[in-house]
């Protein structure tokens, strides 16, 4: 992905994001539930690399099932490209992990950016810990093999009542993940960049007591023009 | 499939299944959410062929979208085999319809042999009519668009929050829908058809006065003979 | 229970024992969940004999446990005394059955008022033709091993998030079911045997085209001698 | 409202109402919840008249609230307009009644085109043989003090998770309820007369054998023709 | 509002009044959902100033409805009295925010004592470092507009399903909020305190080894006398 | 119970005691719903001793039930076992406390080791600092009366929708609460135990850049020999 939307959107928050993305006509890129486990994580931008789980069925979802070094959890852990986000749809569903300690530190290790579920990750206690971002809706200690069935990799998927598809841009802050479509993601990264430095002038003067009216959204000239004094002043 | 499979599975009840099933060592093979919308419809028994959707988003399920002859919906609707029942993995959601009354006429003339969703049908006055076994979990108006994305056809799914694989065998009564994995089919039709001569002895039995003790389950020597008896009276 | 109570009862609407029940500072013995399962039922009136499931454990919740005599279930079917509802507590869970067709016919056979779950019960299509007050949350095929374990009977449980004690009078009709503390019975009774009076005197005005305003509740004298008259002339 | 408008109305499916409302850009205006009581009703077509509850408080919310002859609820009953449809917002909750059989006849004596509520209504065995149309989301015994207060009458509301403004045009089917902004029901009024000849054509076709390609969505010159042909024919 | 009660209500525990309100026949004054955002903000006491919001329309809900200067959440921030909790009926519905961190910036600048939704506020990272109480159910980045309509203000409201009246007063510690009928407030704020007393005396007991029995609630004499020593020698 | 078996488990993790059960066929012996309140408490061993509650009755459930030295919350209080888990069925329920801060005190003053519930405990920002470990599903102010009645101690009971019976292990750490059925827990404990070991080799490799393959499970004879000798070396 380009470098300078990977760095601007590293820069801007969710909330920027998703009133951008409403200015594109978007309503539903914000995923309802998953929540960061870490928070002294960095923040999360990458690619999305999408796991499917449908539910487990007692004949197939054994605990010899992960001999097979095909079986898709395993093989997305170590197929996940460097820099993208492994995103998990496990149907909202956190009574079984969709994963553990071991395979979110060998993601991290193998230099992925994050990884999402809209299910629970086990291991609640040592992932918590671990510098790197982890968005779950629940700890959730029981293995996955109890209740999801890995079926597929990198193929649409749904997470947190989201459509997901691969490639698409996963941006994750302290308040959760907004997903930006492929194709949008340089001019929602540029556009949200810019936002944020209204949203911070207007920040600091409201915080010095100014008032709402004609300040937010700007559409006082003399408002644009402070803007102006401010960002020049400050070099952004 | 299998037609004499089939005819026996036309004949016994999707509670007598779950309860074979459990012998096999299944405990959810029952959909949780899809009822019968069409009450004098036949009982339902065919291969299941899947419809995924995803969250719609609002750049891609636009109406044109249905202008493309290889839109999945359209297309499964056309493709789904005779005898085979349609299945739709709607993530549990009936707030926007997985279909309506004119595909579903359409999926009845191709001579499917049903169809289930674990979200909603639109124009439920007139498929309460049809002839022909419809589930859904509530009646939806709203076009599927505003919610759903048809995203592939054909592999596995969760429905009803049941594991559904091309193939399996799903069966329909007055109460619900049951999921058969297909490579059991032949013997789960089997035993249930065996185990429904039983229920119904037993049933007769308890209607006329008889208590529970010893007759269900049947432990009683007594009760055995009498079943043989009544079984070679009524040729069963 | 007092036959002039249990005819009473029979003769009211379970609306209006809500109402007369509040006036004695109850909010919450109306049952949430369970459903009329055959509509041509007639009433359903009687002390509650109660039955408690938890979810259930895989190493005891067998097939074979039935086999045991004093499985609590199929003990609780044959001890139900004559004239008593069965009432269980199902978690409100109607995942799997509370009880089936041979049960509930058997409980039917033995003189039993009726039988409420907050769960489901399975064998639908054949209970809902059956001349006996049944009530449930939902349909429910699978066998009740799968998710409920039987802990024990006729004790204090939740039903419908309502507190059922053992000898409780409960009542049912096509809205539902209401369960009123034993001590009470009769006097709820004959209060809502004369509320039902007036109800019906009210009803029958406002069909023929009366405003609300004084009328219900009755504050205007010149109802109060309307109303008088009405019952001398019906007798009633 | 405009007559024509409203025999329209009376003529086209919810189902056909969302797709148009869907083209103007509104994707949640069919109420989640609220289902036809009683199915013999003609069909609901009116303005919204509202009644907004919030949560009860014991010390407002007893039976003598009702001896008030401005308490909301009384005074929305007599004062709903003819030919209008009172729909309350119960915030979703059916636990107690939002109002009951006598005022349900109260309003059908008025002239009220029908009621809506995404709580429940009470006396559900008499109301469903009422010739007139009643939606709720579920049965419901309890008098509305025990969780409901009448707050204030016609102001905006939601219901079923709709924005319900007083004056937008209601329409109910066996289907459920739509809500249309009331200054684009005459256009959709229109739009949906006209898209539900083609749907009846497009069904007549269906049902004749035809496949969905170039005849749903209407693509094929050669369908256009025979629509044409068919509307000259029937006088549509 | 009477500073004596605003200066008790700082210093008594959530827990703690709901006790003396349930003492004064009150089951449903703690809000269910909203949780404190800033665990370092100081105790929040102040009579409620409600916003209400029912579901958007696309029609209605677009960026530009913000330069309406009477935008009604845009408004309520200017005129919530100083002293006062702006509370927000959200429909406890977090899927799209509140308010955000620059609003809720005004608001405390302004002098309000606290905000509650049954919703969502976004920018939480940056509100969980305000030193001033904020209480929501959730996270939530997605801007107002794409779910909530801003209807009208200081009108009496469902929050958390406990009814709000404005003037209520609204107190909130690290457990949650409790909403006080105004006219009960300087009664049940002296009451609690008073209960505070002997229950810190309890807890102290207890914490030393003291059962139960007798102790809690105090009815021994004895204890009495222990108490009424404690309180003087602590000056309570 | 066995001092090994107790030292065993305060050293494993909930997440490997998952997979252990699974192991012998248990799929749902982890509590959904409850959290740890007081993270820097020791890790929870013990038997479950247990409390049941069903939903309150206004005419029983007032302040003054507490003075009945017999009430089942307070006698079960007292009467818990030293060593042991006070385990609460709350039916879910967290809109009411299922017990605070001076009962919970007792309860570690008495040597209990530890608390649970599946509905919620009040006091939370107290006990949130108590150096033991309690588990609840959300705070709640409420007194429980408002909505639980205790009904019996130490009987079987759901907790979280997992069946614990009395005399059952319960462990918690950081992550949840797994309930181990009794007779098995000396096993469990010696399986995990050993199981731990495999895990702690493994996640040091992996987060020493091992890859999955191979490695989890242990499948290679060059992976056991590297184990063996990490074992020798640890000393473990």
């Amino acid at each position: 992905m380009n470098p300078e939307t990977r760095r601007r959107l590293a820069e801007v928050s969710t909330a920027t994001l998703t009133t951008v993305l409403f200015k594109h006509g978007f309503r539903n890129l914000f995923l309802q539930g998953p929540r960061l486990v870490n928070p002294s994580a960095p923040r999360m931008v990458g690619p999305a690399y999408t796991l499917r789980y449908i539910p487990a069925r007692e004949d197939l979802d054994r605990l010899d099932a992960f001999l097979d070094p095909g079986h898709p959890q395993r093989r997305g852990i170590e197929e996940c490209p460097a820099g993208s986000v492994f995103v998990v749809d496990s149907r909202g569903d956190p009574k079984a992990a969709s994963a553990g300690g071991i395979l979110l530190t060998r993601l991290m290790a193998r230099g992925a950016a994050g990884a999402v579920t809209d299910g629970g990750f086990r291991d609640t206690p040592e992932i918590a810990q671990m510098p790197w971002p982890i968005y779950h809706a629940a700890p959730s200690a029981p293995t996955n093999l109890i209740r999801h069935h890995a079926a597929d990799l990198n193929i649409p998927i749904a997470c947190g009542e989201v459509p997901v598809y691969p490639g698409d841009i996963m941006v994750g802050d302290g308040e959760g993940v907004v997903c930006i479509p492929a194709h949008l993601a340089d001019q929602v990264a540029e556009e949200a960049f810019e936002q944020t430095v209204v949203e911070d002038f207007v920040q600091e003067r409201v915080a010095a007591g100014a008032g709402l009216r004609g300040l937010y959204p700007m559409t006082d000239p003399r408002n644009r023009e402070l803007l102006a004094a401010w960002r020049s002043e400050r070099g952004r």
